[in-house]
């Protein structure tokens, strides 16, 4: 689809310019008790929210400094790996459809043959082949916030923002049961008519997902520290017209002298975004001290593109700001030496906790998958599935990816400003350059975030057993036929943002044949008492509620007897007991090596254990029915448990 | 995605039951005169509606006898091709993704060594590999509707249905000047407070689409004609506890006494579509005097299913017909011995001037088709780009399909009941069935209608340039890639059903260099008095509002080079004069064999035109200039010359 060709517009490119004014959006009252409170209406706030929404049983509210939804400019890169998080809140299509797609990137270096002239250097492929079921796209924020809007709105709870709220601040009761509303946030309204009320509302749990300059984390007296790189940068989304030939390309262009351009096609066809590099900045001198102008953005990008045109119509939205990675220590208000005695009550997520360059495309990409690693956990302690010190794995999880990135970030902008590592500043080499990009694909695609073995990861002591499936990565979906039905689909794409773990129990030769493994493992599950699924399953739950298993068998889906099947991969679902038949899944021939080559999976069958937010935790033989058991014992409450091990459940009677 | 589970629940499965009851819908009073009035709001009145909304200029409105929009039941079935149309509105990959997908059909028969059992005859791919981009897939009506409805909304004229309104009569002033609207219609209010009032519109053209009963139908004394056939079926929508394993496969299963039942499996993983069997009528007998209840309905399919349980949990819908393939000898107003002399203005479409034994699924995707073949008519002659006695080709096209699909019907049918064709009713032979399934996939898809040579459709005498793409069928799409940004896409989906022909250019070896047959088209388009791009693009329209110049290039996209681009595949657009760089492709190796291979393009190109509703017009060598523009000649104006050669224009200032 094609828009933005008359001028920039915000909004849904679906709908068309209306006829008659659209009216405003109402402003309700905030609840005086919550169950969780998010502050910040960005991707981290808004990604939490719509998760949280999902369970109509947790009290979530979540509140935005600003009168309304976002409508233009600031982040807009989505990693293949966020279109998978996207797949699992259900909207990847829509994203699909209108973004931009990154398909390949092009290098532009200064021309030796004539000065001031700039010259294609390389051409490479965006996203190794293989690397995501999804490519990397390009779509505005606003967008993106849209369409959490839409889950929420959409969501049992019907969970909307209320905007025009400022944080006043937070008090944390560390003598309060854990679950009671500890924590009291005071917020300040800002819409008409309610000017400077103050709004008092109680939480069990506080997330601050309101930005750089989060209140929240100031309220719990961290500081986002790292040094502030001396480069400066103009952002701007402009519709130009232009005979540089890659203008619907992403292009990194470093001219002899003028500095350098990040070139980001935007969805719509027409407008793209272009990160224009400033002069350097002195030490001590902010970007904003400068005065710098749109039309100064304009003409620093006509002079790095020359010898080409570069005639900008309309400037839709621009910033200028300095290259800052930055970070917190820890992302909750646990302080480390207390992790042992106590809970965690008020977490950061985003740019509240770690601020990265806009160029490598990782900000929101990393601050939404900040929410979806710590919205799946606040919705199992509050449903009761699990204790409360799981809550700890969130900042230990998180901070040491969010430092990660920033070490990538930091070499990565370095290279971009021709920075070495040895402080001393020369020529970018637009070979080392594309190199780097190539070798960092993974980075910038999402999928090189991996946590190390905890209580929620395994050790790799089986991994063989599914070598392409790394313990503590993301699950890396691999297409399948669905056995039923014999529907071709991407296995991975079972996984929906429903807080439930997934076990993919990838079947031996033998199938589900009387004596296999497959059957003695659907035995155990169905029957023994040891068995997770019966002991975390409230008894009034479907079976797979809180455990979802799904069998993937090697032979021809023509080949494999839906009647032959073990009751449990058939299970009896409601109200009426209908049955779920889409827990069984056969290979797929069609694109060459199936799932078991693709995966590197065993072809005596092993278990892969997934987390809610997707990421693998354990890889486990096919009979390893105790290892299985006893991952889940190290956090899982069974029904009933609760109060006796941990007072820690909102809703016992779930 | 998953629902029903606890009951059948209409509506956007993507939203969940909310806490609170939710408000009606508006209603509003009939403007007094439009450019067209659809009556009925089914898939045909619909499409219609939602293609002439895509025109603020042309004023629409539709209207409905019932009380508002559909909820459940009726028609299901989604061919490929419906699919592709879909994508042109807009909505494909919203069907896609919520649809229940037909991958495989299996057959059942008699078990011959176990009396009164069923037993697997044999199990095939639904559709042929390559038939379509698309699958053949299954979705409650409703949602298309709603699919519909929602473009309507989203346009620049937010059309909406005025439903409660009863037709009453219908009259033609036959000596209304073409421009004028000369068909006044009287309508019945039957919305709370206005019960009975009658009002008057005035409209210039009108189009039937209110079903087999079409009142707009019998006031122009048109007929119904075709045998009722004399089996009666049953259908209904049930959530059922089953051991039959093919419950979610596509099954055409046969019994020994007890007839045969065609399965349907639904939208959301649970709900299946039965069409059952009953027993044969008696000449003159009509269903409606059986008295069968949903429960002979439920006795019968469970006879049919033995040895398998089937238990039926919930009858979501059900109803009984009689097979009745009937069909109107003209699908307008004017009496085939008046075409010469006499323009039409009330046109009917869909079960209004055809009706089909539902087990084909042919109805809603005909209905469809022939909506999506007028309303881009309509849009062009009341748009001044095409004169009046274009509207002919409507009944003249469409009535040879629905009669060819009736043959088709009647045949499948009579396979299904077991009657021969010398009227004696027999055994069903499976082999027979199967093989006719197999043969007739074409159909079944939507993708054999083809419209022999007219005003719109051109001769064979070029078709050897692509012969995988027959003049009068429609476009079948093939991956390539788009030049600019190297994004792999399908060429169709450039097809928006926005009213646009397409013109592909498939460039020969020499691509578009200087003095390349491709170079020479581009010139003769962008500059010759005689080229169809300039006389027929109002002044102050894009280049291409009207025909849309595709060029398509059998290098590898990093071998062709944007820059050497003739100026004509990089149109400058809108009031910034922003470029488009969407006009150019390559191919996509990807798939193994190329567009060209695919679709048996002579590699030294040639130019297929495709009209707005995706149907193939022309196929003509690369240098055919003058006879590309003596095929726009035949039907279109330039503007200006309407007036002074058919006094048909609504809008003369456009």
């Amino acid at each position: 689809m094609q828009f933005h060709l008359n001028g920039y517009r915000p909004g849904d490119p679906h709908i068309a310019e209306p006829a008659a004014a659209q009216g405003g959006s109402g402003v309700g009252a905030l609840p005086e008790t919550v169950d969780v409170l998010v502050v910040g209406c960005g991707p981290a706030g808004l990604a939490l929210a719509a998760q949280l929404s999902a369970f109509p049983e947790i009290r979530t509210a979540i509140v935005e400094q600003k009168s309304g939804p976002l409508l233009r400019g600031q982040a807009d890169g989505i990693a293949c790996r966020t279109m998978e998080m996207f797949q699992a809140y259900g909207f990847a299509e829509k994203v699909l459809k209108e973004a931009c797609w990154v398909n390949e990137t092009s290098f532009w270096k200064p021309d030796e043959t004539r000065p001031g002239a700039i010259i294609r250097s390389g051409r490479i492929k965006d996203t190794e082949d293989g690397l995501s079921e999804f490519p990397h796209v390009i779509l505005n924020q606003a967008r993106v916030h849209d369409f959490f809007l839409d889950v929420m709105k959409s969501s049992p709870s019907r969970l909307a923002p209320h905007y025009d709220r400022r944080l006043v601040d937070l008090a944390v009761d560390l003598d309060a049961s854990p679950d009671a509303p500890g924590v009291t946030v005071r917020l300040e309204r800002q819409d008409a008519g309610h000017q400077g009320e103050i709004e008092t509302i109680r939480a069990r749990y506080v997330v601050g997902c309101d930005g750089a300059r989060s209140a929240v984390r100031q309220s719990l007296g961290r500081e986002l520290r790292g040094d502030s790189a001396n480069a400066a940068w103009g952002v701007m989304d402009v519709l130009a017209v232009t005979d540089f030939p890659d203008i619907r390309m992403k292009a990194l262009i470093q001219s002899e002298e003028e500095g350098s351009i990040v070139l980001i096609p935007r969805e719509g066809g027409y407008l793209v975004r272009l990160y224009v590099e400033l002069d350097k900045l002195k030490a001590g001198e902010r970007v904003r001290n400068r005065n710098i102008t749109e039309r100064d953005l304009v003409a620093a990008a006509q002079r790095i593109f020359s010898p080409y045109a570069f005639d900008v119509r309309e400037v839709a939205w621009w910033s200028v700001y300095e290259i800052g990675q930055r970070l917190t220590d820890k992302f909750d208000d646990v302080p480390q030496d207390q992790v042992q005695s106590r809970l965690p009550r008020v977490f950061i997520a985003g740019d509240a906790c770690h601020t990265h360059s806009p160029k490598a495309g990782q900000g929101m990409n990393v601050s939404m998958q900040d929410a979806f690693n710590l919205s799946w956990k606040l919705a199992a302690v509050l449903r009761g599935l699990a204790g409360p010190a799981l809550l700890h794995t969130y900042s230990a999880e998180r901070q040491a990816i969010a430092r990660e990135l920033i070490d990538f970030d930091r070499e990565w902008a370095a290279i971009l400003s021709g920075t070495g590592k040895d402080g001393v500043t020369r020529k970018p080499d637009p070979k080392v350059t594309q190199d780097y990009f190539v070798r960092h694909g993974r980075y910038t695609a999402g999928t090189a975030t991996g946590y190390t073995p905890s209580l929620l990861t395994a050790s790799g002591e089986h991994q063989h057993l599914a070598s392409g499936l790394p313990i503590g990565m993301r699950f890396h979906s691999a297409p399948v036929i669905r056995l039923a039905d014999a529907k071709p689909m991407q296995l991975g794409h079972v996984a929906e943002a429903d807080g439930r773990w997934r076990l993919y129990a990838f079947a031996g030769r033998d199938g589900a044949a009387p004596g296999s493994a497959l059957a003695a493992l659907c035995r155990f599950l169905a029957e023994d008492p040891a068995s997770p699924v019966r002991r975390y399953t409230p008894s009034n739950a479907d079976v797979d509620s809180v455990i979802d298993v799904r069998a993937v068998f090697q032979q021809a889906h023509r080949d494999v007897d839906v009647e032959a099947m073990p009751a449990f991969l058939k299970p009896a679902k409601g109200r009426y007991g209908l049955i779920d038949y889409e827990k069984m899944f056969t290979v797929d021939h069609t694109p060459g090596a199936d799932i078991f080559d693709l995966r590197g999976i065993d072809r005596d069958g092993c278990l892969v254990l997934v987390r809610p937010d997707q990421y693998i935790a354990a890889v486990l033989p096919l009979d390893a029915h105790a290892d299985l058991a006893a991952f889940f014992e190290r956090f899982m409450l069974a029904p009933g448990e609760a109060s006796a091990k941990e007072p820690d459940r909102v809703h016992p009677g779930r």
